[in-house]
């Protein structure tokens, strides 16, 4: 520990308490590792504020003393953008403490959440006042509001209710000079010059710490349906997608399955089974709902939407789960994607996005490109195609050793999956971030105006790098920094 | 015009034609001034390019002769915001060349559209291929996209729609330095850093020129319903919102009256009259919308969701519009609203959000606090209801006399509003922006970290301040930039 670094922790746990400032080496280990292991940092402390105040004064301390913060919350990125660096020069700004919903209200459809507050915390908050908060993800045990809205989250709600940028009607933030930042009244129009907090969404914790989000809640649902569906080729599901939103705004998931990953999934997922009879090379999981007991059932519109793409030859088959037990055996599927792809081998997974509707094309034509570059490998992309998003992930080839791929091929094959999704216009994350794992390529691909905005951004809201460092822009120059 | 400027205008006559350099006087005179009047300026060129590298060429010759540009589409705005300076030091960018509409998909519900294109040009196009822009205002035969963009535009259907913000899919712009910026490919999820497009949405221009915006399109309207509702009181008007919100998404306006606004309308408006036969301290004009010409008429579903609310008291007295011109009538009432009170006498007009919530109180407390202070003055707020966001007028005493009213009263009424409205959490611009208008109450009443952090974003985006100076930003010292 550093003497500045020292001085800090002395105050913090004199001023705050020793819940505030942790220096116990066990107790710090696991939150100093992404939890995918990729990246390892080191961090001589971690500070656990509990009020907006003493985020405020800690972070008015370490920009006094030039000491860098990497603020976390339940620690589950993706990308490694909540592990500090591995020189220990950071100390860790853990939000967990700050778990309070200041406020519910479920008439004015609002919600005030400190950073800290689990999305599971939040989801059964929001149930418990007979609304819903409508954005869930894998990892909604520990993913905690402060990282989901620095992430700009996505997830399988996304079609309908938007990421989490959509969600974030105001926020509250400690900015680098120590400053606080009072956005959280939920004001639908404010144009009062550049909107700051949504400059704050998605920045990663690199132009401050979010320590409370007002956040918009939906309808609770009082019924729901889930379709199964087997067609021919994502521009079948596209279009489906297309019949489908000119009707209705009750779909809120529509997932696209590619038929060989269905199959991994019934090899290496207990309890799955095959929701159809036939083989379809692509499937989409469709999921309705409604907020109302009346009116007509999201199962019986499903059925009503999907008649006539089965009678016009549009899909191939479909099934309506006949119970919430098979709705969720129709999720299982979906969601053990991931999984069951790393049971097959090693893969380079990419959390991409293209326009919509350039998103066949490229699900096909992609893959297609990748298997012909790089023989032996398998491509697959599955997920949100209605937000242009899928996960396009590569296989190594059959019995390639596992190490060996990763350190040799799997950049390569990661390079050229980009340049594929730049050329198409699209966005190397999409829902994940940049973190530190992207910085490199969104410093090979950004275009220079991008770029440079991003660093005269950073430098203006941060000039002495303290925030976060490494995350989400790529410095020209570390150390010609002022 | 200074050396500096003759060498860029000739420059532009010479590599992009006569058109692009304007520099009759005659020609320039109307654009100098704003449409209310209350600007006047001077410009001694209006360069107007007819594409995206034609403004990128020109931002790059001024930035580098340091020529400030003063963005303009269809000057229509209502706080001094495309209005060059006095001193004639800046040139006018005229974006009303660029009026393409460059993409139209249906299918995808998306237009692409140059800055000038005009909004009611916009309308008709979307219109033209069965889709709908769900954004209008008053001055939609003059706005254009650009202005709309840079001023995060409202109008009367945010309620379901949002603001501009919410409706802009993708930008394209010419930041400060003549780079281009391409972020027109509408992805829905793209987590690349700091999101520029939401950066320059609402900048007035300040921070580069918008070119061309990725645009929503909606289904278009099958059938719509207008309710005209009598009732006691703003919380009254509240609660029946909140009740509708409950139970359907098609309203998509609903906008609150005063019943001395109405007075003034039925008293100064040719051809207008009362939709209800009693008196009502409080009116509300609803608009329900339905895409399909199936299911229940958004005019039933009005009766629906409005006969339990007369039958327990809630409201006095309703009536839903019987034909397409009975509904027209009653927004010819809304509309007017603001004629009928300028016809009346003086007034301090004041574009102001609060937290929905919080309105109700505000629009009675606030009346009576202003009444109290301001003995003979008469204040009323009408409007956005449901989107916290009211027009706050105050009529001087009768009698007044008008000059020196404006002269030495109306700007004490104006700071008192809005201190009421900063005590309440709310927003002095909701809707219209910052511009040269409110510039010097920004700077009073912006909290200190909204004020550097826009402050610093200014200096780093746009460091020689060449890009519609004079608005938005309160800058500390502007001879103190370097």
């Amino acid at each position: 520990m550093t003497p500045a670094q020292h001085t800090i922790v002395a105050a913090v746990a004199s001023r705050f308490g020793a819940k505030a400032a942790i220096t116990d080496a066990a107790d710090i280990a696991p939150w100093t590792t992404d939890w995918r292991g990729r990246y390892a940092g080191a961090a001589p402390a971690i500070l656990a504020p509990n009020s907006t105040a003493e985020v405020a004064a800690i972070v008015g301390m370490a920009a006094a003393a030039g000491v860098p913060l990497v603020p976390q919350g339940g620690n589950t990125s993706m990308v490694g953008g909540a592990t500090p660096p591995a020189d220990g020069s950071a100390m860790i700004l853990s939000l967990r403490r700050m778990n309070r919903i200041r406020s519910l209200s479920p008439d004015d459809g609002l919600a005030v959440a400190e950073a800290g507050v689990i999305l599971a915390d939040l989801h059964a908050a929001a149930e418990g006042v007979g609304r819903r908060f409508p954005l869930t993800l894998g990892a909604r045990g520990s993913a905690t509001v402060g990282g989901l809205v620095s992430t700009n989250a996505g997830g399988t709600q996304v079609l309908r209710w938007g990421t989490m940028r959509g969600l974030v009607a105001g926020l509250e933030a400690v900015l680098p000079d120590g400053s606080i930042h009072d956005g959280t009244a939920a004001l639908k129009k404010d144009n009062r010059g550049y909107d700051l907090n949504q400059l704050l969404i998605g920045a990663e914790g690199t132009l401050g710490i979010v320590t409370a989000a007002t956040l918009r809640l939906a309808p609770a649902i009082a019924q729901r349906g889930v379709a199964w569906v087997g067609l021919a080729s994502p521009h079948a599901a596209l279009a489906l997608l297309r019949r489908i939103e000119a009707q209705t705004q009750a779909v809120e998931s529509f997932e696209i399955v590619p038929g060989d990953s269905l199959a991994l999934v019934l090899r290496h997922i207990p309890a799955t089974r095959d929701p159809l009879s036939g083989r379809h090379a692509w499937h989409v999981l469709i999921e309705a709902v409604s907020a109302s007991v009346d009116g007509e059932a999201p199962a019986a519109l499903l059925e009503r939407l999907l008649a006539p793409a089965l009678a016009d030859g549009l899909i191939e088959d479909a099934t309506i789960a006949s119970s919430e037990g098979q709705g969720d055996a129709f999720w299982k599927i979906r969601d053990s994607l991931s999984e069951a792809e790393r049971a097959a081998g090693p893969a380079a997974q990419h959390d991409i996005s293209v326009p919509v509707a350039a998103m066949p094309d490229f699900m096909i034509d992609g893959a297609a490109a990748v298997e012909a570059r790089f023989p032996g490998a398998h491509a697959t992309a599955f997920g949100h195609l209605g937000d242009g998003n899928v996960h396009f992930h590569v296989r190594a080839p059959e019995g390639a050793d596992a190490a060996t791929w990763y350190a040799e091929d799997a950049g390569v094959v990661t390079a050229f999956v980009n340049d594929m999704v730049v050329a198409a216009g699209g966005s190397i994350s999409a829902e994940h971030g940049i973190g530190q794992m992207k910085v490199a390529e969104l410093a090979r691909l950004g275009s220079p105006a991008r770029l440079a905005a991003l660093r005269a951004i950073k430098a203006a809201m941060d000039p002495a790098g303290l925030m976060n460092p490494g995350k989400l822009v790529p410095l020209v120059d570390r150390a010609a920094r002022p």
